[in-house]
């Protein structure tokens, strides 16, 4: 029996005034944007690296879970305490330490948000690329654990990618620099990319330094609509093949279309048929290039090609699709969107038969299924939406939602190709990586003998794993 | 007392007629182009990821050493078997399995020869971007294990940004898939990532599924002098400032030009002063317009500008450069070129700085450096030259890759930007990493309990590690 009235006075100690036990404000730290739900012990706001790591001795001290949390916008669970212990809120940790143009990098505390990051960085010319959907809310220090990405990652590549450097307090509240601040470095394991998408479970980030780009001269939109969703997905193959390299490639079929329109019915979009909209960025001339040759690319599957260039008609497709996961209760008010089996991905070759699955699966469950995503990455999101206060219609969903995680793994594909794994995914890891699973057992174990990083996360719990033939 | 007779019944049970263990043959694999030197006891030349997993697990069972090698191009003793054993001469895994452009991928062998797999990928418009210098003589197999980069990886990144997916035997001579042939995915560690740059240390590559990327269409130099070293250093921020990506951004001091001038009067280079050659690749508008900000960054800084479009004069200079390391000893042929703190890196900031201390370094030891290396990403190459047959030379090199290699760190830097660690830098791992070269020795110990695999390097075995007041 963990003496939590012992531990709740030492955690006041280590961080004095920002300790909260009382059941309102634990609430709010019980669930993020996902199904995901667990009630934490404590929460508790660290304001420095030394106070991270003296809260991480106190929980292995009195062997309790360590939950950190950013902005809570995670769409798998994966800042719930599904465990109890507890939270980490790094939110108070918001500061832009440094941002240093020449050696094309930033530092930062874990809780600044993506897009104050972004508006800090665009009176130099730069910014940091990797934008997930969520970037007008998720801490940076949420994106890095996630390895979260967005429509951008096809050109830009995912969070990873910008990872130079983190500060990282370790289970027994010792911290370590994963790399350093150069550009370019070859000097054993590469400690940085283990710890992004590690989903919390291998240590506390307390620190970025993360790499910038310069901002592109100019963008322009080629929208295209496609017969059928599977020659949309056909046609990212023609375009990579074309040698283009778009700086986003989103899905949108009719269903999502529909959404969008509803939503606002003036945005600019085809009227019928599945969508992909592609944007290509660099300089004036580049841009028209290869506006031309996806154009060229596409022309024998696609109904239509409409390219825009002007900046706020832009800006208002792009806003209209950020929506999109939330505004699809337009289509049915009765119906909720729920956050399963949402974040499928595959080699960009298995498009077609990915999103033919999808449909067979929610057709044979009667459920009606919206298809989005970042298509040039392979990532196809499902938007499912049910009358939340039916238990059939719940069983129904969660059936799909297995069916669809094993579809993508037998496709050569990921159970989550940008979300994370979290705890709603946890059971489907083994099936994906096979035997390379007990290998992240293994490191998990060694680096955390105690088990107590936000335990219940990646399935590394579980006795009770999906498995396919791998 | 390993029973070394026993052993080669079974490794030639496994590997029947691949097995090498007469002297003048062990000896062809007793180095590489470092001064490592180690004898194995045995030599194999698997075919397949079967044959590997067999041999591995007798190296388990006997407790021998198991040392991969590629080609033999490494510089720091990566390949080199200092603690005998067995040596896996991956050169018969030389098969490229599948082209695939739509996915932007390609399935190859460890042994495949770099230029060979970028041969084939040029009728299809496609390349493998990250090129070492050895790019003609390398494997893949090498260049993951080492995350080998080269010059234009400042603006493609090193290797570890193209793996997808690795197929490794692990110690116990199972075998994983460390990813996927999906562009992206979040899910569990990025065991990939953790294995390039590994050195043979925590497994043997036996596949590996590579990014491709769509050739660029045109490329100009743009070849600056500057009045001293340090002014050529402080150019490349401001290149960076102003938004340009070059593709390659190589330094060449006046000792340099003097050599690649000496190897071939007619190379078209600046004749004086410190030099740096950028390259812009992309559509050919946005090479003119890159070409015109770098002139105009570098303008109050330089001496000449000096740009090439012609493409046979662009590959004669890019000829020269590749053949520089080697070259040096045309300027004293009494001397020759020893790779001993060769390869440091620094935040693009502390270049001057770094630059500079070369100069102090090797002027206190009465030696004549050349510096030259790709300064976009930080990487400094020090040429060093001496009488071979003279001891006191050699003890001053020693010193001198010494402090070298701990300014490097005092500076924020890397005692390897690109070359790897191997035998020949293990002592400066600590200096460089603090308290996360524990980790690594949790995780090397964590998959690789009984240390079979390429003991001796990384520094992970060594008692002694220089320390700095990291």
């Amino acid at each position: 029996m963990t003496d939590l009235i012992g531990l709740y006075e030492k955690l006041e100690e280590a961080a004095p005034g920002r300790v909260r036990r009382n059941q309102a404000e634990l609430c709010c730290y019980s669930g993020d944007a996902s199904q995901v739900k667990g009630l934490p012990d404590f929460v508790v706001l660290p304001e420095s690296t030394e106070e991270v790591s003296r809260i991480v001795k106190l929980a292995g001290e009195y062997e309790v879970p360590v939950t950190p949390r950013g902005a809570g916008t995670g769409l798998a669970g994966g800042a719930v305490p599904v465990r109890g212990g507890i939270v980490l809120d790094m939110s108070h940790m918001n500061h832009i330490l440094e941002i240093d143009i020449a050696d094309l990098q930033v530092v930062t505390e874990p809780g600044v948000i993506q897009d104050r990051l972004n508006q800090a960085l665009k009176p130099y010319g730069f910014f940091f690329p990797p934008n997930p959907g969520s970037s007008a809310m998720c801490t940076v220090g949420g994106q890095i654990a996630n390895n979260a990405s967005g429509m951008r990652c096809v050109k830009y590549g995912t969070t990873k990618n910008y990872v130079l450097d983190l500060e990282v307090v370790l289970a027994d509240g010792s911290v370590i620099h994963t790399g350093n601040r150069c550009l370019k470095t070859s000097s054993g394991y590469d400690l940085s990319r283990l710890f992004v998408g590690s989903e919390g479970t291998l240590g506390i980030i307390t620190k970025a330094v993360l790499k910038i780009s310069a901002l592109p001269k100019c963008r322009k939109l080629v929208m295209v609509s496609f017969p059928t969703p599977e020659a949309a997905g056909r046609s990212v193959s023609l375009v990579f093949a074309a040698g283009v390299m778009p700086s986003a490639c989103e899905i949108l079929d009719r269903t999502s279309i529909k959404v969008l329109l509803k939503l606002d019915p003036d945005v600019i979009l085809p009227k019928d048929g599945d969508v992909i909209i592609f944007e290509v960025d660099g300089s004036e001339n580049a841009v028209n290039e290869s506006a031309e040759l996806i154009a060229g690319a596409v022309a024998e599957i696609s109904s239509s090609v409409l390219i825009i260039d002007d900046p706020d008609e832009m800006q208002a497709v792009w806003d209209a699709r950020k929506l999109l996961g939330a505004a699809v209760s337009k289509l049915d008010n009765t119906k909720t969107r729920i956050y399963l089996g949402e974040d499928l991905g595959v080699p960009i070759r298995k498009l077609p038969e990915m999103i033919e699955k999808v449909y067979e699966i929610t057709g044979d469950l009667g459920l009606q299924p919206m298809i989005y995503g970042h298509v040039g990455d392979g990532t196809v999101h499902v938007g499912q939406f049910i009358d939340v206060l039916d238990p059939e219609s719940w069983k129904k969903l969660e059936e799909s939602a297995d069916r669809l995680h094993l579809a993508a793994v037998s496709l050569g594909g990921t159970v989550s190709s940008e979300h994370g794994i979290g705890a709603a995914r946890g059971e489907y890891l083994a099936a994906q990586c096979g035997h390379a699973f007990d290998v992240m057992r293994l490191i998990k174990k060694s680096l955390d003998p105690k088990g107590i990083f936000n335990p219940g996360k990646l399935g590394l719990w579980r006795k009770k794993q999906r498995r396919t033939g791998k």
